[in-house]
């Protein structure tokens, strides 16, 4: 194959796998807004619109050079690259915000994301996948994450959890006394389930773009094995939580399934390239058991995150990055478990403590919470000027 | 083109239909959660969701090598033609489950996928398409079936109908004295529609990477034509019915034409690679026109199917499949009509026979139909412990 | 690379942006089933499933002819170049069935598609990327339009404006003594979003399947750069309309941020491929602003266009073609304001001529537009026989 050829097809490739990214976009508005209930489903769409705009100019403008240094690919075309790096970012605030959900304002959150996108994203990319400041000091980063569990969905799942730590649990969710949790149910579970399976489906781009390449046969078979595990880790995590769902409750519980999915589809992110095929099924059934135990530990220490971001996100970002520790070390191309550890821990500090600062000053100068009567009202109204459905009567 | 830029090229464009395909997940999820009533719309979801899941993951564990032997494949990774023979499998469980709809428990139809996909349709493939078993004795099967219209949506359709037999109608569909059908309006047309599309959508990966290549010119182009001739037989079937509808009603009942669109898809799905430009016009429209014959027609015997099914999927495949004898008979290459119509019969005897003995021995273990009491309440709180759509309030 | 492989690639390529393409199918359905009244959704979503089928049709089989004389294509498959094309025509329609939106009748407009697509835009297509009849004529078309600023969106949107000014505007939407607009607000904004980035993402093929081929180092180059090029226009046009937004009325109206968005991809849509990576950031928020602009003084002068696809589509059809001419400008390779200018000015008059005729000989024989009486009850009881939502209670 000659080296034009190659470029062509890599270009190609990766211009599709961005495709299949931003499908993500309407997939994580479509999700959350399924899940919140109807006086916030305007505000939500607006944020995940907002925050896909916002970051990818400030990623244009500023980030892509802080993380890669000068726009450049050697065997694509530099756009083409730059697109699909591009398409990661939006993501990691799309984290965010699905979590602060029915109470946070979009404006700061704005900022927030030319913050994440220009700075603090940029900075994890450039210690794990890019020019690597770190590298010679002791914080080097070794570790293998192909796609991202940790520098997308844990750098996502501590900003989020800052966030909710200095936001607060939306009103009347945890009963100030007793700590129980008020149910609160997603209101528009096809929009729910179209949400999920088109992350699902962009998750294929995400993962199988991140071989970089598939212009060999070499290539060509890892960017198929990791499409295949991607796809088995997402069946394996939402198997198994609708089995834990019918065993506990004789219910399947399509919200949990399809977070078990998801989660399962996080674990396998940081290596979906070095497993055999019956691997992910053991890495995304754990993902899916982790979003069963996290969700209700969250709720337990009243940290408030209503489409299940964190026990997603979070939690299965460093369970992924883990996972290539335990079943795929391999210390003769410098993967091993306490490098996987290393990185899930500088990068938990890095991302945790910095978007706590950025949104501790943001919070001072523009509250990210609305007022309790907003939210009340709903933050359609207030956010928006408008509801999301109109004309349909509400049952309560 | 050396072997390696063909493998290459044909991983790609293998796992780009794949990718197509899946869109086909979300889009029989959403149509059929247009089609039924809102009580069961989370039902209908997770049955579409946990069926996907479990017939993959049976296809990845047992099914595959029923059908093909071991893992392998010549001209492009063996992993993107699992994948693609992965996607197929789905579709034809949510043809049965479509057709159910309203009154199906998802536990026994999950037990149900897990023999569908790992043994029924397995074997289906192998005689087809596959090793073939039954190469050499009376059976071996000559017919020509593309991309499935026996394979996958006869075969589905034929397990769907021993499904009805054995389930029976929704309560209070059929007058239990006159036969008079009660009309049950679809709840939410734009999911219809966005069902619809991502379906017809998801058929050009379905089609097109059933050529099996792409990395020649003469495949290029058939690649090519079988995309084009797939869309026109859908063109053909919506006008049809289209035109039928505003005749016979002067109104346009978008759920008819979407399914005659549907069942044109499904019609030129046998030979699409076969046909000249204009002979899919034709094939799609008498596609379209069973729709409309064989909708009322499945009433009157009391074969109750909210979503339409059998007449897109059973009757369109059967069509479909001597359409290919009719119009593109070719001895020469062993495609002749009676070949079709054997294809066509032994499918029929064996999907339909062995699906009617599985369902009929779950159904003793585990009844698949609902209660009456548990249909009147809906299936959401029975089976998923949640509603779709909580906060609006219903109009009866 | 050998003639055989870029034909390989170039067909591939060509048949992935059709896809895309055809994701705008559902994404203007579900836009505009978005932003009309409940009571009118149906009637929105059978008319774009119509007329994309008609249209369609009416292409394969009058119109490339008259485009492009005969079917071929030298460097791809010609049924891959056919596909491409045949799936803009679709796209035109909708644009003008949009606007029209809430009061048109859809039997008038089926026929409409077909001189449409069969006739009108064929004809448009031939002086400006075909065959060329106005060749060595005093209306030589020179004007460099990439994707259709002007072929597609003007002339769509002279058409628009052409049946908008027959037909006249919805009952009740502007007051007949002080031309007060009554606000009539949209129905689901979930759709709404949905279909617009199901549109965004459609762009990405439209604009840079329309480079012709990535089968080089130089093209897959422009190709990447004019899918950055157009993500960054609608970024921009988001943005800066969210902006005005804030400033003006401290909310976030999302359905004119979207708006905003796709005026900024019509905006970018004459010469992605001209431009560096900056200047679309101020043509696309050009775009935005325009949208704010135009949308309320359509108003004022009561052409009524319920999704602002005047403001869209028309205008930014026009800036967008005037863009070239000022930072594109190149007259050694025939691109000049004044003939961007001149493409402009032809169109306009023909697309607005000759659909006007058209239009106004269809309304003489069917009215284009329903009575009073079946507006108030809604369009979809009285044209589709179904309502879109039959179990929801309406607030009003």
């Amino acid at each position: 194959m000659t080296p034009e050829i190659s470029y062509v097809i890599d270009t190609f490739f990766t211009i599709f796998a961005f495709v299949l990214i931003i499908f993500m976009v309407p997939g994580f508005a479509m999700l959350e807004a399924g899940l919140v209930r109807t006086k916030n489903v305007t505000a939500v769409l607006m944020m995940n619109t907002m925050i896909y705009a916002i970051a990818s100019m400030a990623f244009l403008l500023i980030g892509y050079s802080i993380a890669f240094g000068d726009f450049g690919a050697d065997g694509m075309s530099k756009w083409a690259a730059f697109l699909f790096q591009m398409a990661f970012v939006g993501k990691i605030i799309n984290i965010v915000s699905g979590g602060v959900s029915e109470r946070a304002r979009i404006v700061p959150f704005v900022f927030f994301a030319i913050i994440m996108a220009g700075f603090i994203y940029p900075t994890v990319v450039n210690w794990s996948w890019g020019a690597d400041m770190l590298d010679g000091t002791i914080l080097d980063l070794t570790m293998y994450d192909l796609a991202g569990s940790t520098v997308i969905h844990s750098t996502g799942g501590w900003a989020l959890l800052s966030a909710i730590l200095i936001m607060g649990a939306r009103k009347g969710r945890y009963n100030p006394k007793t700590g129980a949790v008020r149910v609160i149910p997603a209101s528009n579970i096809p929009l729910v389930t179209l949400g999920a399976f088109l992350l699902w489906i962009g998750w294929f781009g995400f993962n199988g773009g991140s071989v970089g390449s598939i212009a060999s046969k070499e290539n060509a078979d890892l960017v198929a094995l990791t499409i295949l595990n991607t796809n088995t880790a997402g069946l394996a995590g939402a198997i198994i939580v609708g089995i834990m769902m019918y065993l506990k409750y004789k219910k399947l519980d399509i919200t949990m399934v399809l977070n078990g999915a998801l989660g399962g589809l996080v674990a396998i992110t940081a290596g979906p390239d070095l497993y055999n095929i019956y691997q992910p099924i053991l890495i995304g059934a754990i993902g899916g058991i982790l979003v069963v135990i996290f969700v209700p530990l969250f709720d337990k220490f009243r940290l408030d995150d209503p489409v299940g971001a964190l026990s997603v996100h979070l939690v299965n970002g460093i369970w992924g990055t883990i996972a290539v520790g335990i079943f795929a070390s391999d210390p003769a191309n410098g993967i091993t478990l306490m490098g996987q550890l290393k990185g899930v821990i500088v990068v938990a500090i890095f991302a945790f403590v910095s978007s706590y600062i950025v949104l501790f000053v943001i919070n001072k100068i523009i509250p990210l919470k609305s007022t309790q009567d907003e939210e009340m009202e709903g933050l359609d109204v207030n956010e928006c000027g408008l509801e999301a459905y109109p004309e349909f009567k509400r049952a309560f």
